[in-house]
């Protein structure tokens, strides 16, 4: 038999970069711990940010991330959608590019991701915004 | 307890470019409105067109969007997979970049999606092609 | 009413490019069979390899996607996270441009993937890595 937990929450602003984030979310989605199987879908109700798994340990890979991102999607003259900044479109390309929803398992009670993985928040505007996640769980429970 | 809708459907063809399709999207599952709370899966059945949600406004995103995708995978005599089209093998890197399927989460029978952002197709084929999508709706009844 | 499998397997190593590993998915989850209609996660639990869905029938378009990968994350001088080797940070970046899960519908015990689609392991790494999966089935049992 299969339970449901939804949650809505806020990220804590930040500008333009990558950042990890996996210790904010399992604070805002406690209910994780409940579940014995499952799987749980975060979901950023924005067209220029994303959500990522990547590499939790060396703050340089998330650096290296956002330059990389800004070769893939440059800013400049060449885009026709230019009112909201230079830094917007750019941010609307790589958010489809990196994606707005993670699914991740879910196994006795914890995130079951590698070792080396962490949930990342990628943020494509120069100026703090506030990002709202919908925490979706489906699983069994414990 | 969970409940289970699947629909198959075809969007209308479309030429290369990126279009809105929620409406589309929301006229084929009108199943979506009997979930207090649950996921839909979207997941389109081909290897040169994608999903992904963004910008619901301004026409002018679209559209650099594909110019965009277009400087990441462009058309070029550095393939070797060729024999189907110039757009062929960028639309192959395109579909890998961009995604074939969404997974949104369902509140109070309606996509909780943020105010800006809508579902897209992404076409990468030069001429029109009917694409599939596989709409699987997992969740708790109202 | 839903039932769960979940399951966690190892790929056979393998050295960088991109691998068609459609039957050795269905080999290591045949539960899939027992379900109705459903959805199977594979989530790949590593910061240097991708899963993606594409083409499942000439080699050449792995060999090709190999290959844009590389354009999209080229190795170079102007990465910082640079110690493990020059193959590293292209990969944490074609990670998170392919992505690390895929969410897949079951119909009648099979994936419901369309003609021409094939799972896809897309290894950044030069050297053979072993790379696990976590594969998670939800759905309603035939």
């Amino acid at each position: 038999m299969s339970s449901w937990d939804q949650v809505t929450f806020s990220l804590s602003p930040r500008s333009k970069g990558c950042y990890l984030i996996t210790k904010e979310v399992l604070e805002k989605v406690p209910q994780i711990k409940n579940y014995e199987v499952g799987i749980i879908n975060l979901f950023i109700q924005h067209t220029s940010a994303g959500l990522t798994l990547n590499e939790n340990c060396d703050p340089d890979v998330r650096t290296d991330m956002d330059a990389a991102l800004d070769r893939i999607a440059p800013e400049g003259d060449h885009y026709i959608h230019a009112d909201e900044g230079p830094d917007d479109m750019p941010g609307h390309v790589k958010s489809s590019t990196v994606g707005v929803s993670l699914s991740i398992p879910i196994t006795n009670g914890k995130l079951n991701t590698g070792t080396w993985q962490g949930i990342w928040l990628c943020e494509f505007r120069n100026y703090k915004h506030t990002r709202r996640i919908v925490a979706t769980i489906n699983g069994k429970r414990k």
